[in-house]
């Protein structure tokens, strides 16, 4: 039976006060709207069509796989699917989701298609603690059929003591639905077309109408203003922290962990507060992360030990960190850092396009850029590699156990043989033969009763 | 008609275990007598008085624009103002406020006052999820005028289900406040004379007594010890976090937000987990403030991006980013750092009392202190202003589009000319003419088979 | 009267997903094994056996002080204490304790013991909002005894409502103990040994069992999952904070404070948002501790203010500041940092094994290691120590006035006299005499005209 998706996203959002179109406002890293068509991918849909209406280029810009209706103007939920209408494809379901509500679960959209199976209509419900504001879900004392929903403006003291509402999304059989927003009308108030209307057409006809209730409130909500987009960040974050917990990952404080993406874990995985994962990052067996790192788009293999205040950032060329490494505290790590087993990379130390091999260390004040550092290389405090003459960046090899000197300065294109050694404060401008000693340094002066300048007034 | 604040901190506060008096300890980096005094601010009152005990010199040298009367020994609220009572001007209205109840709210004081209009007795209550403690409010059943506030250790089983509580605050009558408190006794157990007691002598003078109920909780809740000092500071940052969302700024968590002064905003701004803003801070349009960064008494200019971990703290001096500026991760700008448009400053720089102009970096391990910067300029990892001899500050000047080395020594005074270049390593100590390239470095010189010291046991 | 202390320890914790025994997952750093031990630990016990199982191997060498029983295989509760029975000495009483309910007060412990005296049998019993799962006490209706543990599942409707559910932990008469699991059988679905049983046994011998409530949830739950356990640290985390906040210290936000170890204050300690301390620290009266700090086997004194991202860990040589020091932003001590009264450690400075005296300050970007410094030394920004040749660590000795220039490099070993400079940017192997000033510097030379390197293609 041919499935449509449609996804309601033509609002403005005004609450969020904003230059973004509100289902583009992003939730744990992914836009609203792109947590809808997750929660719906793995649905085999015939077409997925988003409506789109206030900042409809930006929004469909944002989203692939997907065909886009455009409602201008916007007359109201009835009116938007008016819209979509022509696209609707077969002879089955049609699932209104929408794009300001993004944690409704695969399971409830898949809940309601099989329920409508291309001849109910099917309601998405919710039990509220506090239904104010929300449509009532009338149902029958007999079959539980829903005969109606009751604006809470219009609902009877009676009616505002159900506690069940309506979501605002529903599957609805396809040739039916088509039928009945054709006769919708907007005599009312705003002037709009309301979709709930064709709950009493269905009824009329005397098809089933059901309402399937929603596993909790949290799928249901939508986000509206910066409140309820931060109200819903915290949902799911508590939710994926509580999901890695079940998974074995030991978290020092759900409430402080925030993960942007996702994160693959092996046993025994332990991350202290205050945390934040962006992208694709992966910790191994035993990796440790300390209080107060943040991670994205990166590596981090087995036993390695992530010390406090650590900032990795691979963006696209990734970053890694091999077995047994110590990273940290106050260290950083940027694009196409790759670091070997038992790597240690102290603070205030910053490692960028480089390759450390197996045992290397940088442990303080340090910078390697462009660098190729070979195995239990020692590279000195302060030492810096100038890779970048102010228009070319030059590539620095290291060979294996090479010793650089505190705060020298090794100018690329170079190149340090195995085991040689350069002297503290050297500046190094060409090549060093393997197992030298190099020194670039002023022979020391001393100037005797030197007077030191006194304070001016 | 004539208004008096009252505000009543003469207490110890023995319950903080500080040596600081009560009333001076801070929420949000204000006193909690500073905290009264603002939401007063706005009403035209002819004294402000405050009833200065414990601690007076310190709390007296605290606030400015009141006048101070001492309550010595303190006997009692009623003792409190039987000692305010010369001071207080005119035949209005006297409010009196609890200088350790900090979130009384504008609006509120203000329903007290105007419903005193100098003639009635009005009492701020609140209705208490838990009452216990707090002395009831006993209202007539015909016109709701209060009866009387029975303590909780007087009340009956049945009084003891009223929920609505006595606040502590009231507004009055000035010319019967002071009649009233004349005829105050002190025959109870502790000895001392109860404000309270005037609520009985209103009612039989006839007055009308009026019981005004405060908006929530959190508006009547004292401070007595760090435990309550904290919801509070907790409930406080929690109302600016939620007006600042709705006012469009994006938390990515409201509970780890702490604003300790004023935070003025562009649209689109988003603030990312854990930061801290102190004093005057303001984020244009589109700034972005990533994880864990500390911003005080700065000016961040439109499209600035301040990556985690930046430390901003521009004290009396103030400090500004540029537009499109990009800040950190790990940056510390201290005071009159100013940088221009497209800034760069990466992680481990420090930049103080320095002007960079537009499009200048300084992206690693750097130290910029009393310089002026060019524009484009690239100052390199580990260089150094060394702009202090010993006894007196001295300045660096930058010329456009210079460069300088990794690892270099600038030696304030100093002028480097537009364009010039210095290499890396360099101890600069003498001027730089423009074009030119300086270098201060030793010869590499190479010892071929040199022999590395051997571990000692 | 013989008091043996009973720990069961076997369980493997399937749902941690870990390689560790359940009992050694840590809770605030210490195992959950621990925190029961250290409930327990003033409670003068004749015998302190740990029954041991899964992991037994682990969990014997992790903990001392105790004796060892191994269950193996386990068959359930009863045989637990079974395997027991030829370690219990003396004819008093025996508390049993689960491994793996950590925050079991030693009050509440106190309390089973005496209210056992050797002759009643006494269960820890508890109020649950949620009973479901629990066995429900059934007490009678005449004078509180108990009368039975009915199993959640065999539990009547009637029996469900009871809230007051089964810890898990009680206290016998030993010599009742051992007849009573002595005819334990394992009749049942799961072919166990329940030691719940012996309630009907002792109910059958007319032995008074009573029921004795724990003073809240958190003292009964047991840690079965990471979710367990992190709510666990929470809860514990909470309760710290809350007491030392009583004992005076100001927290910015309670829900933001981690305490894994042992903190000790003086008055006025204020600690910011988001801190974390390990092990064994101290605070001075007046000490501030900013947002964001780590801090670890570490004494601060009075006055010292310790500033947003300091990163203390002292280990197991201890890290100590002095009297009204500035530390931070961004400083990191180490083990063996002594740092005199008034010394300054600024920004991206890291200080190990080195003692500073009064007054000196490292305020930018510098290491000290394996250093003693002199009094009101100015060590200046980018300074190193080269503490290390590659094999040995050696001292660097400054003496008092000493101004060390920026970007120096002190090879050690090292004496720099009294009062003597040091140039920027000198690589200083050779000692320098007091008053000296010694410079290692290339001379400035410069190239006019010189051209820069264009950006190939």
């Amino acid at each position: 039976m041919a499935l449509n998706i449609v996804i309601m996203a033509a609002g403005k959002g005004t609450r969020m006060k904003s230059a973004t179109p509100k289902v583009l406002h992003k939730l744990a890293g992914r836009s609203l709207l792109a947590h809808v068509l997750k929660s719906c991918e793995s649905l085999a849909a015939d077409a997925r069509i988003v409506i789109t209406g206030h900042g409809a280029e930006q929004v469909e810009a944002a989203v692939a796989g997907v065909s886009f209706v455009r409602q201008m103007p916007q007359l109201g939920t009835g009116h938007a699917i008016q819209q979509v209408v022509p696209a609707l494809v077969g002879e089955g379901t049609t699932l209104i989701l929408n794009g300001d509500v993004p944690l409704i679960e695969t399971s409830t959209a898949k809940a309601l298609i099989d329920a409508c199976a291309g001849h109910a209509l099917v309601l998405l419900t919710v039990d509220l603690a506090d239904p104010t504001g929300y449509g009532r879900i009338i149902r029958d004392p007999d079959d539980g059929g829903v005969l109606a929903i009751v604006e809470h403006k219009d609902a009877t003291p009676q009616q505002r003591l159900i506690h069940e509402g309506y979501s605002g999304m529903m599957a609805a059989p396809t040739v039916a639905l088509k039928r009945w927003v054709g006769q919708l009308t907007n005599n009312n108030a705003q002037g709009e077309y309301y979709l709930t209307d064709i709950v009493a057409m269905a009824v009329a006809e005397g098809l089933p109408v059901l309402g399937i209730k929603a596993h909790n409130e949290i799928e249901v909500l939508g986000v509206n203003d910066p409140v309820q987009l931060a109200q819903l960040e915290r949902a799911f974050q508590l939710r994926q922290a509580t999901a890695l917990m079940h998974a074995g990952v030991r978290l020092a404080d759900p409430g402080r962990f925030d993960l942007r993406g996702t994160l693959t874990h092996g046993q025994d995985v332990e991350i202290d507060v205050n945390c934040v994962f962006e992208d694709d990052v992966s910790l191994g067996d035993g990796v440790r992360v300390g209080a107060n790192c943040v991670i994205r788009n990166a590596k981090i293999a087995a036993g390695a030990r992530i010390h406090e205040f650590t900032h990795i950032d691979g963006e696209a060329a990734g970053a890694s960190v091999g077995e047994g490494a110590l990273i940290g505290p106050f260290a950083r790590l940027r694009p196409g850092a790759q670091l070997g087993a038992e790597v240690h990379i102290g603070n205030f130390v910053e490692v960028k396009n480089s390759t450390l091999a197996k045992g290397a260390k940088a442990n303080h004040l340090a910078y390697l850029g462009d660098a190729t550092v070979g195995e239990r290389v020692n590279y000195g405090a302060g030492a810096i590699t100038a890779n970048y003459d102010g228009a070319n960046k030059h590539r620095t090899t290291i060979g294996d156990d090479v010793h650089v000197g505190s705060n020298c300065v090794l100018v690329a294109p170079l190149t340090i043989g195995k085991g040689a050694t350069i002297g503290g404060g050297s500046t190094i401008t060409k090549e060093v033969a393997p197992g030298d000693l190099a020194v670039a340094r002023g022979k020391q002066v001393a100037l005797a009763g030197w007077t030191r300048p006194t304070k001016k007034r």
